[in-house]
């Protein structure tokens, strides 16, 4: 994983059905993935209510801190969505009726025999300034707003915006990993791994025990870094390491 | 969903086994569920890197906002293994080997042939002031400091450390909720549910879309309130809304 904050990315979802349980968050690792192809990483992840006030403070800290920020959910046409109009105002910038987004929606319900009513009109209103991210779902339009991308909360819908914005992406080196699996308990590799930090600084290693019954547990050591010839010579170290110790591996 | 911040809980996963998409998350669901049992609702969730700088700053600002604060992940033995020490030095205090956490970690060692190295020992460091929280699983303690729970990451462990926590809960009143869902756009109803929340102060409502195909459809109304009889009559008044424009419910 890279960890510079300003090369990487963070997710935001907004939703109250998230926080309460009513609803599984399906974004969060489809972003991931989607990102990794690009040599992206996401380096943290807010979970928010639908609350003007979180989302303004989230977005002024997360847009700062990181290159690119992900929000999920609020932009459709209820009381509750109001997504839109805190961005806007994080920002500093007036929220108003986008012609373009406005077209798109009526000629969608003009064509779905529903009415162009009203609340769904409210679904055109965009921040000045941002750019609109086409929806092939349900035409409702997300937006692009500097390094902030606005999608909506429904998964079919946020896929299919985040595929209309993988062309902002400016595509990095990609992370080479390796994984090695230990029968032992975590307490018997820990020097083991801290030698390895300290020989290869460009290696990110990661020590994930599992505990699945008393008989069968251990430690998933991944290994990870943008230099793939350092990588492997920190495989072969590690193997030669757990051999003196003769603990197994695979 | 009660959202008042100074009566309910906050969720702080640390890891970047969870951030790399490696390891997918089944903590929070579980905390969640557990703690509605109680009237208790989670307001915010983040994710963040098993960074010390990211640690402490999530927890100083959790701590203050929220009732309950609970963190899962890296109280293990290796180097990526730093919420304790984080913890520590986010509540200004010392961590130091506490000898109620060595006895049970050395008896459990030694029952089970393992030697109780150093790196082992690193577990039974404890922030000064805190509670130990009992591990029925592999011994580790966790610990409560203030209104911070920090529990391991493991989800076996992690559901051990929170029965053990339940204590420390103040159970509220419970939260009353009912579902109602119509196969028509959001956009036909979103109207009415203005009208509701204007009528009934204490209830809350959310609309949840749902876009299978285009053939199925709709909107989830969840209403939500502490108060029954409230939650009754909105209910009521919900579905007269509904009947007067023709939209069918279940």
């Amino acid at each position: 994983m890279d960890k510079s904050k300003s090369e990487n990315a963070a997710i935001l979802i907004i939703g109250n059905e998230i926080l309460s349980g009513r609803t599984q968050d399906l974004n969060f690792s489809y972003i991931v993935r989607a990102l990794s192809d690009y040599g992206v990483s996401v380096l943290e992840c807010r979970t928010i209510l639908d609350d003007k006030n979180e989302i303004i403070s989230s977005i002024n800290t997360l847009r700062k801190k990181y290159k690119y920020v992900f929000t999920t959910g609020g932009i459709g046409p209820t009381h509750d969505d109001i997504t839109s109009e805190s961005i806007a105002e994080a920002f500093g910038v007036k929220i108003e009726t986008n012609e373009e987004a406005y077209n798109i929606l009526e000629s969608y319900y003009n064509k779905n025999n529903y009415k162009f009513n009203e609340v769904r009109q409210r679904m055109a209103r965009i921040p000045i300034g941002a750019e609109l991210i086409p929806n092939n779902i349900s035409a409702a339009p997300g937006f692009k707003i500097d390094n902030v991308f606005v999608f909506a909360g429904i998964p079919r819908i946020m896929q299919s915006m985040l595929k209309e914005s993988i062309k902002y992406i400016e595509p990095q080196k990609k992370i080479n990993r390796a994984n090695i699996q230990v029968k032992v308990p975590e307490g018997e590799i820990a020097k083991i791994l801290e030698k390895i930090i300290k020989t290869y600084s460009d290696i990110d290693i990661g020590s994930y025990p599992f505990f699945d019954s008393k008989k069968d547990f251990g430690v998933n050591i991944e290994l990870s870094s943008k230099n793939k010839l350092s990588l492997e010579k920190a495989i072969s170290y590690l193997k030669v390491q757990l051999s003196e110790e003769s603990i197994k591996y695979k």
